[in-house]
C-alpha cells in the first residue's frame, strides 16, 4: 500500500515534469496503447456532453497529436508548471486504480509575468502495463465553461 | 506513523475535494460537534486581534453557515480549486494533532481567467472522532491585510 | 526508504514555511557550511550561461545576504507563499540525494490581490550533517527569461 502510493505520487511527478521540460516526444509512455485522454469544461463534464478540447482515444493518436504540434511554429514559446494537489487513490478493483488530483497549469510567457493558466482535476485509471503504472484513462476537467484558445498543449 | 500521514494526506485531499465540487452541505462533517472554525487576515492573527472575515464555534454554526449561502443566490458562479502543500504534523501529543498547510485557492469566474483568490496557512487541530479524524480547530491565516469582499465560501 | 521521503517532504514544508513565515535568520540554517544556493533564469540554465540572479557559495554568504535585507527597507511589505509540488528523489549515491520539485510563490502586496509571483523548479542536492539533512546545493531555476527586479527574497 505504502509502495503503490509512492509509485503513484511519483507517476504524477515524472508527467508532469515531462511536459513542463516540454519533452512532449515523451508524453504518449505514459499511457497504454489502448487508452482514452479527454481534456474537458467542467460544465461539459457534468452535464454529460461529450464535446472534450481534445481528445485523443489511443497511444498513436497521442503521437499524432504531438508530431502535429512539432510541426505548427506559430505558437508563442512559453514556460509551463504543473502543480499537482491530493493526489488519492479512489478505487482499486481488478487491476484498476482510479486516481483523482487538482491541477493548475502556470504559463508563462516572454516578457510576462507568470498566470495560472488552467486548473481543474484529473479523474484517472491507471493498469500495471509491462511492469510500470500507465494511464488507461485520463480525464482534464477543467474549471471554466469558456475554452481557452490557446489550450494546445497536453495537461 | 506512516498510516496517520497518509490517514491525514486523504482528509486534505477530502476536504478541499468537498468543497471544490460545490457539495458545501458535507463541509460540516469534517469537524467535531464543538469546534472553531475562523478565517482571519494575516495581521490580525499576528497581533492577536480577534476581529475574523468567519467565525464559526460549532458544527451547528457550520450549518447554519452553508444554509444561508443556499439561499442566497446573488453570487456570481464560480469554480473554485484548492492546492495544499505541505502538510505537516507539527504535534500530537493527548490525542490531539496540530497539523499546518499551506493553501492556495483559485477561482474561476464564468468567462474569465482562472486567478488566485486567497492564499495562506491553515492551522489545525485534529481529533479522533468515532474512528475518523476531524477538526477541532481550523484556523485559515490568510495572506492579506485587506478582507476580499467575496469570501463567502469556505476556505 | 519510507522514513527519508517523509524527512524530505518535512524538510521541503519546513523550508517553505522559514520563508513565508519571514523567519530569514533561520534560513541559512537549512544549507551546510559549503554550499550553494542559485536563482537562475531557465533560459540561462538550459544555455548554459553562468548569469544567475542570487548567488551564494556559502553559509556565510547566505547569512550576509539575509543581514543586508534587514537592513534595507526601501521595499514594500508583502506576504510570500510557497506552493510545492512533485517532491521527488532522482538520484541517491554516496551520501548524495539529489531532489527535485516544482514551486511557485504566490505574492501579496498590501491593498493588492494575490498574484504568482515566481514559479520553476528546485534541483537540490542534499547531504546528512549532524543528523539532519541540509543543502548542499540549491538551484532555483524559474520559468522565465526576463529577471523580475523585485526577486530579491530567497526562493
Amino acid at each position: 500500500m505504502t509502495a503503490l502510493r509512492f509509485e503513484i505520487e511519483d507517476l504524477y511527478a515524472a508527467y508532469a515534469e515531462c511536459l513542463d521540460d516540454g519533452e512532449l516526444e515523451r508524453w504518449p509512455d505514459f499511457f497504454t496503447d489502448e487508452c482514452l485522454y479527454k481534456i474537458i469544461p467542467r460544465e461539459n463534464y457534468e452535464r454529460g456532453l461529450p464535446l472534450a478540447v481534445m481528445l485523443c482515444e489511443s497511444k498513436g493518436m497521442l503521437q499524432d497529436r504531438v508530431e502535429a504540434l512539432r510541426r505548427t511554429s506559430v505558437y508563442a514559446p512559453r514556460a509551463l508548471r504543473h502543480l499537482l494537489s491530493g493526489i488519492r487513490i479512489k478505487g482499486h478493483e481488478d487491476g484498476l486504480i482510479r486516481v483523482q488530483a487538482s491541477y493548475a497549469v502556470l504559463q508563462t510567457l516572454t516578457d510576462e509575468e507568470t498566470r495560472v493558466f488552467n486548473a481543474g482535476k484529473y479523474l484517472d485509471r491507471l493498469v500495471r502495463d509491462g511492469g510500470e503504472l500507465k494511464f488507461k484513462e485520463k480525464l482534464c476537467v477543467f474549471d471554466s465553461v469558456v475554452v481557452p484558445g490557446s489550450l494546445i498543449y497536453p495537461i
